[in-house]
């Protein structure tokens, strides 16, 4: 798929078939994400790929009372009917961990590394065009607690888990979101 | 450009010619960055598009100041020989700045908001891409203090100056960096 189209015609995709995927394409889409720039050459991630129905069911459940708890904390009513449910339907979940002690000089910033992070959601870019351009479909996930993934998963002390990758064939049609204009979001100081 | 050719082929590119970028090469690229996706399609980006070289130069001296302290921080004497001169001869640099009020459910973290950079890091690599698929070399920069860019460019309270995208035309072959393969990244638990 030429990029540009990639690009632009990349949706989220929450609503998969069961269908597995195969081995060879879930590498390419890792290795797409393996060739994102990071601090130093620091290649701060690591992926773990699930496909255990009892692993995701634990995420389900897990992603489940992280959304009780944000209804709670943020008063958002219409949180509750966001559906998680594709974490337990996606045939393929990979958890993307960032490893906080590659950060390059950013490990010496006051609040913390961060850099890091950075660096691991432009290699989840790469997987999530990857993904579309194999015919697959994909969300960014986020809403799950850090420290029970840690444990469900057995993830080193260094290394934080910072989104999940589902992937699976798409069911339908994804909606489009829509996007602000550049005129809105720029300002050239030529 | 194919979309894996463009992943597997981007070099970071610090040695620019002085040609100058044209608008729409800028703006196809920014519409890139502008595609990723963002937590509640919250769109956390602005772009600042920097050509003067008045500016430069005061980004220049800038990052030479964060360089010095970095070195005292990190005791890192090689990173003196780390040249910055990019700042100044990449005819084009557009500051990646986050507004950390739209970050989704993350605004309501104890540790503070953290998925707006996400999102912006994911806008930042589809740039990447679009540059090098339009033959324009392209580093993410981060080494800079973000009071003095924020006060430099006027930039409001709630957004974050991010990254410095510099862009020009290469003038040589950019060096490749490795990777790490997939094997010593990845547990398959299926």
């Amino acid at each position: 798929m030429e990029l540009f189209t990639a690009i632009h015609t990349r949706p989220s995709c929450r609503d998969f078939l069961d269908d597995d995927i195969e081995k060879d394409l879930i590498e390419k889409i890792i290795e797409a994400g393996i060739m994102a720039p990071s601090p130093l050459n620091s290649q701060p991630w690591n992926f773990i790929v699930i496909k255990s129905p009892t692993v995701k069911d634990h995420l389900f459940e897990d992603a489940q009372k992280c959304k009780a708890t944000a209804v709670e904390i943020s008063g958002w009513k219409w949180l509750e009917t966001y559906s998680v449910n594709f974490l337990k339907t996606a045939p393929v979940i990979i958890v993307v961990t960032g490893d906080k002690t590659k950060s390059g000089v950013d490990q010496f910033n006051e609040d913390g590394p961060v850099a890091y992070q950075h660096a691991c959601a432009a290699a989840i870019q790469n997987m999530l065009l990857a993904a579309h351009a194999l015919g697959i479909g994909s969300v960014w996930f986020t809403l799950f607690d850090k420290n029970s993934v840690k444990a469900l998963l057995n993830i080193d002390d260094n290394k934080v888990p910072l989104a999940f990758v589902c992937l699976g064939k798409p069911a339908g049609e994804s909606a489009k979101t829509s996007r602000k204009p550049l005129a809105k979001k720029t300002i050239f100081m030529e």
